[in-house]
C-alpha cells in the first residue's frame, strides 16, 4: 500500500499499532539525543500528520487522534493538518498526559519509543494512564519506521574535526575536567548524548542536523579521562580517529546499549533533561547507580574560553559586514518594490556565502514583511511569501554557522520612500531602549537573566506594552543557536528564565521586541559577552556586557526625544564601532552608505 | 538558687535536662505562633545566653553548646554573649542541624519545644541526628521555663476589637471566603495559628507584642465559615464577645488541643510555615488528614481592600506631618551638635504620640548617626547611643501603628552647617533613582518582585555598589510591618524574593540604600501601594505603585547632574504632593520651612 495520504498513513498506523497489540503511539519530534532541531529520518510527525513546525506531538489511539503544540503555531497546525483526522490541542492548556489519561481506554497499552521521550514525560505519563490502569509499552523498534516506506537514512556524512585553533581546549583537557568532576561526586562515569555536548567534549563537529553542526554519536564520559564515542562506522575518517586519540575507543553506534549494559555495579551520572528513558532502562536494567545530573558538559560548553571568544568576535565583524551589504542593498531595492521576503533572505545567505568560513545558517532565516514579522518565530515558505511593499516595515533575524563561531543578529527597518508614522517609531524606539539598557546593564556576581530581563521591557511596559519571548538565549561557538543552561527571560510563565547565575564568558542574545498582530513586528538583537568589570572600591565581582554584533540599526525608525542621555550615548558609541568593525570590510558607495548610517544622532 | 549569671542558667539547664534524662536541647526566639516578634515570656534566648537581637538560636549539649546567628549579628552577639559559654556560629554558612549532627554523641536523645518549631526543621534536626542514631525528642513543659523563677506570664491584655470602619470587611464576609476556599478543596477545617491571621480573620487586635498589635490565640476555621478562638478567658471582653457573635465560639487557650484531637477523620488544612510540630502531632495522633496548604489568610491579608488603602492613605499623611515636624526641628537643632540618636528617636516618638490614633510605634525606631547607620539592621540602646555629629548623615527609619494602618518610612539627611561631599551627593543620588526607578515601574500581571528588585539597584550597580537586603517587603494594616507573601528582592540568595505575583491592593516598602562600613548610612524609603493602570490598546492587565508615603527628601544630599528628566519630574511632582498632602497640617515656620524643602530642583 502507498501511503501518500495523511489519512493512509494515519490508518496504516493504527494497523500496525494493532497488530503489536497496542491501544496507541505518541509520536513526538525528537531524536536519539533529545535534540532541538532533528534530522530527515526523525521527522515522524511531519510525516504522520503533515504539520512542519520544530515543536509538537501526536497522539494516536483506535478511533482518536490529536496533535499538540504551542502558541506558536496554533495557525499554521490549522493550515497543515487536518482537522478530521486529529484534533487540535495547545500546551500547556493541555498535554498529552492530560489527555490520555482522559481519553485512553480503561487498562489501556499505549506505546512509545523509549529513544524519543525523556525520563519525566514517561513518567508523567504513566502517571496519567495508571488512574485507569493503563500504562506506557516501550515498543521494540519505532512503529512509524515500520510502515514509512521511503524514510530517510540517518546522515553518514563524515564527523569532522574541530581545531583547538578554534575550539580553545583540548578535548584531552576538557575530559580531564570532566574526569575530575566525577571523581569529586564519587562517580564512575557520564553519559553524554546531547549532541552538542558530544561534540564539545571531543572537540568534533559535523553536518547531521539542518543549521546545527553536529554529528550523530554517543559518548560515555570515564572517571580516568578516557571516554567511549559511539558513532556509525561509515562517519569515522582518518583525520578524525588521529584527533581523537588513544584515550578515546571508537565504536559502532550499536554498542552503546551494549556498552551501558556492561556498567554493572558502576555510578553512572546520566541527565534527565538531556538523555531518553531507553538510557535510563539500559544502565538500571543492567544494575548501575543512575545519579541524576546535570551534564557536565552543559555549563562548561556556555562559558566560552579566550579563543572561542576571539573567535566569536572575528565571525561578528564578518557577518556584520555581509549583513550591512545586505541592508544597503535593501535601502536601494526595497522602496522600488520588486522584491519579497523569499529574494530577501536568498540574497543575504549569497552574501553570508561569500565568507569562506561560512559552513551553514544557524537557523532559517526570519525574512518578515509587514503582518507576517508580528509572528516572532515566522519562517518564510512559498505560500507564505510576501511582498516587501514600500513604506511598511522589515525585520530579518538571521545568522551563520562560521568555523569561528555562531551568529544571530536581527534588524528592523523601514522600507521608503515615504516616512515611519508616529507610532512605527515610538514602538521601535521603545524596543531600542529596552535593548540599550540591557547592553549598558552593571551587576554583581549571582544575578540570574530574569533579574535583568525587566530592562530589557520597562520602556514598553510604560505604556501597556510588552513582547510574549524571553529576551536572551546562550549561544554555541560553531555549535546550537540555542544554548542553555543561562537565559534572560521572565521569572515565571511558559518561556521563563532559569536559576543559572551569568558568568564571565557567556554569550547571550539581547533581543526585545514589539509585535502587532495583523500589522507589523519590531526586533533589535545583538550578541553580548559577559565581562568583568572593574572599580576601584568594589566589593565583590561585578559583570557586564561587551557587544560583539555590529551592524547599523536603522535611525529612520528612532524618535530622539524618547532617548536619555545614555541612550543616546550608547547609540553614537556603538555606530562609531560598527563603522570602525565595517569599514574595512567595504569600499564605494557602500561605504559611504555605512558612514552616512554611523553619523552620530 | 538565685540563676543571676549566664553561666547559672546554663548549668541550670544543664541539671535539668540531665533530670529529664536528655543529652541536650535548643533555644530559639519564638513562641507558639512562630512569631516575628515574641512575648516577654517567650524571649528565652536572651534570658539563657544574654543575646539582644531579634533572630537566633542556642543549641546546649552537656559538654559544649552554640549560638547561632546571621550576618546583621554578627557584631553584636559577641558583644553580648559570653564566648566561654556558647560558640559562635554564623547562619547559613552552618546551621543546628549540622552542628548537632556533628557534635551530639551517638544516640543522642535531644530535648525540642514543639510549640516553638516548625515541622520543616524538626524533620531537617531528626535527619542530622539519625545518622548517627539520635532523634529528636518533645518535652513536656519547656525545661527553661522549670528554672526560670521570675519569668514574666503571657500577656493577659484585652483583646480589642477591630471595627469595620478600619478593616473594611466584616469577620463573617472573611470567614465566609475562608470557607468557600476549604469547601473548594473538599477540607473541613484550617487551623490559622499566626497571631496577623487571626487579628486579620475575626477583626481584633491586642497589645500582647511590642510594635505588632496583636492578641496571643488561635483559630480553627470550619468549612461553614464558624470559627473556634482560643484565648485566655482574662483577653475577653463583653465587647469582643459581641463582637464575634454566635459564628464564633470562644474557648479557653487549653482547649486548642483537645479541639485538635477531636478532627479524627477530618481533612484539615494546616500551614508548616505558620503552624509548630505539636499542631501537626495533635492532628496525626488523632487521625485527622493534614494538609500542608498556605494559611488561606495570608493572601487574603495581603490584598488591602478599599477602606484599608484609605486608612492607609490617612495613617501616611499623619505621619509624614510628624516626620516633617521632626525633619524641621532636625534641621535646626542638628548643626549645634547637641541630640544624640536616643534623643532624636525620642523626639520622633513624641511627636508621632500627639496623634489620637496611634497606638503604638510599628518597630524599634533605627536612628543611626555616621557609622552607625551602615547597619541597616541597626537598634540604638544605651551602650551604643552616639552623639549626631554637625556635618554628617544621619538616618532615620521609624514607623507608627495607628488604627487606620501601619506607616514604616527612611530619611537620611545631611546634618549642617557645612555641605555634604561629593562622594555623600553621588551614592545618596544613586540611592534616591533606584528608589524613583521602582516607583515608576509599570509592570504586567503576573510580574513578581524579583523582576523589579533590580530597577532599585542599578544606579549603583553601574559603579560597582549594591546593598545586602531586600528592595520591599509587605506592610499590614494595623498589623505586622513586615507581611508577607509578597517581596521585592533578588532571585536568590539569603534574602530573596517570593514566587508571589504582585496584585493591585498589596502594599510594600521601597526602600534602597547603600552602606559603608565604618562611616554612614543611606537609604530612602516610602510605601507604595499596587494600582491598575489603563492604556487605549493595551493587552492584559497593567500595574503600577501608588506611593502612599509624604515627607521630604532631604534636597541637599543630591547631585541633580545624575538625575535624568523622568527623575526630575518625580522628584517635583512627589514634593509638589508632599506640601499639598502637609501643608494643611502644618504652620508658620515650620509650613514654610516645607515649603522650601518642596520647591521644584
Amino acid at each position: 500500500m502507498l501511503m501518500n495520504t495523511h489519512e493512509a498513513r494515519l490508518d496504516g498506523l493504527r494497523k500496525e499499532l494493532k497488530s503489536r497489540g497496542l491501544d496507541g503511539f505518541v509520536v513526538p519530534i525528537s531524536d536519539e539525543h533529545m535534540s532541538e532541531y532533528v534530522g530527515a529520518y526523525a521527522q515522524r510527525l511531519a510525516w504522520l500528520t503533515g504539520f512542519g513546525g520544530s515543536a509538537g506531538t501526536a497522539a494516536v489511539l483506535a478511533e482518536k487522534a490529536a496533535i499538540f503544540v504551542d502558541g506558536r503555531y496554533t495557525l499554521q497546525v490549522r493550515q497543515q493538518v487536518d482537522g478530521r483526522l486529529f484534533d487540535y490541542q495547545s500546551v500547556p492548556a493541555t498535554s498529552v498526559s492530560a489527555w490520555l489519561g482522559a481519553e485512553a481506554p480503561e487498562g489501556a497499552q499505549i506505546g512509545y519509543d523509549a529513544w524519543l521521550h525523556g525520563k519525566p514525560w514517561v513518567d508523567a505519563v504513566n502517571k496519567a494512564l495508571s488512574a485507569k490502569g493503563g500504562r506506557l509499552v516501550a515498543v521494540e523498534g519505532n512503529p512509524i519506521d515500520a510502515i514509512w516506506a521511503d524514510q530517510p537514512a540517518p546522515s553518514l556524512a563524515p564527523a569532522l574535526v574541530h581545531g583547538v585553533e578554534y575550539a580553545g581546549v583540548s578535548s584531552e583537557a576538557k575530559r580531564s575536567d570532566v574526569a575530575e568532576w566525577l571523581t569529586a561526586r564519587g562517580l564512575d562515569a557520564a553519559v553524554v548524548s546531547a549532541l552538542d555536548g558530544v561534540a564539545w567534549l571531543l572537540n568534533l563537529r559535523g553536518s547531521d542536523v539542518d543549521r546545527t553542526p553536529v554529528a550523530l554519536s554517543f559518548v560515555l564520559a570515564h572517571a580516568d579521562g578516557t571516554a567511549e564515542l559511539f558513532i556509525a562506522e561509515q562517519k569515522v575518517t582518518p583525520e578524525l580517529r588521529a584527533h581523537l586519540g588513544n584515550a578515546v575507543t571508537i565504536r559502532p553506534r550499536e554498542a552503546f546499549v551494549p556498552q551501558l549494559q556492561a556498567l554493572t555495579g558502576k555510578k553512572v551520572a546520566v541527565d534527565p533533561e538531556r538523555s531518553v528513558q531507553a538510557v535510563f532502562t539500559a544502565l538500571e536494567g543492567a544494575g548501575a547507580k543512575v545519579v541524576e545530573l546535570t551534564d557536565p558538559t552543559v555549563l562548561a560548553k556556555a562559558v566560552k574560553n579566550p579563543v572561542e571568544q576571539a573567535g566569536h568576535r572575528a565571525a561578528q565583524a564578518r557577518d556584520g559586514a555581509a549583513i550591512a551589504r545586505f541592508l544597503h542593498w535593501l535601502s536601494v531595492e526595497g522602496p522600488k518594490g520588486g522584491e519579497t521576503e523569499l529574494s530577501a533572505a536568498a540574497k543575504l545567505q549569497a552574501l553570508r556565502d561569500e565568507s569562506p568560513l561560512l559552513r551553514d545558517l544557524s537557523f532559517d532565516t526570519i525574512s518578515g514583511a509587514g503582518p507576517n514579522a508580528a509572528s516572532p518565530h515566522y519562517r518564510v515558505t512559498e505560500e507564505s511569501n510576501r511582498r516587501i511593499e514600500p513604506n511598511s516595515i522589515y525585520l530579518v533575524d538571521s545568522g551563520g554557522q562560521y568555523l569561528d563561531g555562531t551568529t544571530d543578529i536581527t534588524r528592523t527597518v523601514w522600507i521608503g520612500p515615504g516616512e515611519p508614522s508616529p507610532e512605527h517609531k515610538d514602538r521601535f524606539t521603545r524596543v531600542l531602549k529596552g535593548h540599550i539598557a540591557l547592553a549598558l546593564a552593571v551587576f554583581p556576581k549571582g544575578t540570574v537573566g530574569s533579574q535583568l530581563d525587566s530592562f530589557a521591557r520597562q520602556s514598553l511596559w510604560q505604556v501597556g506594552l510588552d513582547y510574549a519571548h524571553g529576551t536572551g538565549h546562550g549561544v554555541g561557538s560553531f555549535l546550537s543557536v540555542h544554548e542553555g543552561p543561562q537565559r534572560i527571560a521572565k521569572a515565571a510563565g511558559g518561556q521563563a528564565g532559569t536559576a543559572q547565575e551569568l558568568l564571565p564568558g557567556m554569550i547571550l542574545s539581547n533581543e526585545p521586541g514589539y509585535y502587532k498582530a495583523g500589522e507589523y513586528g519590531i526586533r533589535t538583537e545583538n550578541l553580548v559577552l559577559v565581562e568583568r568589570r572593574e572599580f576601584p572600591w568594589q566589593d565583590g565581582e561585578y559583570f557586564g556586557f561587551e557587544t560583539l554584533t555590529f551592524a547599523p540599526i536603522d535611525r529612520n525608525l528612532v524618535d530622539c526625544s524618547l532617548l536619555t542621555r545614555d541612550d543616546l550615548a550608547w547609540w553614537n558609541a556603538y555606530h562609531a564601532k560598527v563603522f570602525e568593525v565595517l569599514a574595512p570590510q567595504l569600499s564605494g558607495e557602500m561605504r559611504a552608505w555605512l558612514k552616512g548610517q554611523c553619523e552620530p544622532l
